[in-house]
């Protein structure tokens, strides 16, 4: 049940300037090694940095004030783990209760960050649909309002002021952005970002998972097509369709999605790992995977920017997997062991 | 051969204001779960972030500059990494030759990152003796200058611009520090941390990693004492003695010295990875450690600071020891299957 009425750069705006001081104002890295691979000037916005881990809590931060603004005494959020970490973690700012719903195969790490914030946490199946049905279910219930992971405008807006601080950030730098890349879940940051890049002449460009490409397939057909999810270790790029108030602003807007799969994932999260310092989850490392991308595409004659900035989305990621991606031959001999035992 | 003219804290300030734009201003970090360990506010300043990945650079470019400025062609370093890395970038931004000694079994990341500065390397032995011989013997060959990791007044002064730095921002930030926590190698950071400090009101810290003490001895018996280091994740942390100009200064300026071991060293490095969200080597972990180690002891009554900074010294760490102190789990199978291979 998402909002109707569509944000614009103008919401991007307002969001940003409520939330600036609420949030932290996260770093722009780069690196010599990442220019070089990437050819071309690479700003990483380490949104990982973000309170929560992720950029999420821009506009959970900024959906839950206002309708704390509007009176509400609760919330009701559903996402496989950041967004309901978020909204869990705004609700308490403002007071509010918080009743998050989470797959039973949600992350550890999320599932005890999402509680240690205080929210209510319901466990409902492992797909979208349950979870979704779950959420309303608990609204007719109680009464409080769902906020949407992505078809919200609220949440568009707030995510979007990551990016509109990084057009900010690379113009005093004196380094102004001619592209913009942005992971795509449901949609919404990647939204936020056209609507943030809008009349400024910057390209934004979205990164999918292959066969996760809901939004790829949808822009090709004219029209929002589902897309049963397919495995990657980019958890947080799975919903199964692009959010509607998103598709609406991507359609027009968005220049186009670059398709990554696990192996290059992985080599970005190693990249920013060990040249940036900085731990990003998979599903924030697919920006620089697909940046680096668009490097080999450019060779085909599409792309020439020369600068690109690249949004890190958000570094919750549970300590195995961050530890099997940074030495992949330690984990090859654990496999084995595992095998053998 | 150290310069004798020890420096003040207005050499910080110069030196800080040299390096303005010329390195980057490291951002301070927070994390809610770190402070509710520590008992107190801590803010970390991310020189793991810096160029070259360590606040090394900043010694090294003031040192470096100053020689290209007086005239001299090239520079020789030794160092088991961090401060070499750092004078082959800061030669190459001055347009000098470098050379650096390494010891044979340097960390491969290192010996790369030495190279790809652009830095003739030579290997020496295993022990500091032999770097600094075979440093003083390139010396008399070309006529080059040595610039010491630690016994020398330009390292000091701009190695306490990151301290200098983390005090400035932590007043603009409204928590002004308390105290300053900084981990002990040489000891060249944590002098600049005392001259940065001084007339401040604020105390400062040193952290030793437990057989690696030659401060905290040579500051009980009231002269330097050389202590054969013990083995340590903390390769940085390792000099067998504490230099000469440094100790001139932390004999009088030091508040006390903490000792740290490897599993504290650990557990200070996966919090800064999974709640921070930041890499950073052993050695600079060890300061957080260091941190953490205050609050048992104020436990004793010997301390009530509220804000406590610590420098998170660098980020150079092998990808191997990355993933085993991430995942100690994973690591443990590891070794048992290598056990059983």
């Amino acid at each position: 049940m998402p909002s109707t009425a569509g944000p614009v750069r103008a919401d991007v705006e307002d969001a940003a300037r409520w939330l600036s001081g609420r949030v932290i104002r996260t770093p722009v890295l780069r690196s010599p090694a990442i220019d070089l691979l990437a050819g071309s000037r690479v700003l990483l916005k380490a949104e990982n940095l973000q309170t929560g881990g992720s950029y999420k809590m821009r506009g959970a931060l900024r959906a839950v004030g206002r309708l704390a603004a509007a009176g509400h005494t609760g919330v009701i959020a559903q996402s496989t783990g950041n967004h309901a970490i978020a909204v869990a973690l705004a609700a308490r700012q403002h007071g509010l209760a918080a009743t998050v719903v989470l797959p039973v195969d949600a992350a550890a790490t999320k599932v005890d960050r999402a509680g240690a914030a205080g929210a209510r946490v319901v466990f409902a199946g492992t797909g979208l649909d349950e979870r979704v049905a779950m959420a309303y279910a608990l609204r007719d219930q109680t009464g409080h309002p769902v906020v949407d992971a992505y078809d919200h405008a609220d949440v568009i807006a707030g995510q979007g002021s990551a990016s509109l601080e990084l057009i900010e950030q690379a113009e005093r730098a004196g380094t102004p952005l001619d592209a913009l890349v942005v992971p795509v879940g449901g949609g919404g940051g990647v939204a936020g970002a056209c609507l943030a890049a809008a009349g400024t002449g910057i390209t934004v460009y979205g990164v999918e998972p292959v066969g996760c490409d809901s939004l790829a397939r949808s822009l090709s057909a004219g029209e929002r097509i589902p897309v049963p999810p397919a495995a990657t270790i980019a958890d947080g790029l799975r919903p199964s369709c692009v959010g509607e108030l998103p598709f609406a602003i991507l359609r027009n807007a968005l220049r186009g999605v670059v398709r990554v799969d696990d192996e290059q994932i992985a080599a970005a999260f190693r990249l920013l790992l060990m040249e940036l310092k900085v731990l990003v989850e998979p599903s924030g490392a697919a920006g620089l995977a697909g940046a680096l991308r668009l490097r080999e595409e450019r060779a085909g004659g599409a792309l020439g920017e020369r600068t690109v900035g690249v949004v890190l989305t958000g570094g919750n990621v549970e300590a195995e997997l961050a530890a099997r991606l940074t030495a992949p031959r330690l984990a090859e001999l654990t496999t084995v062991e595992g095998a053998a035992a």
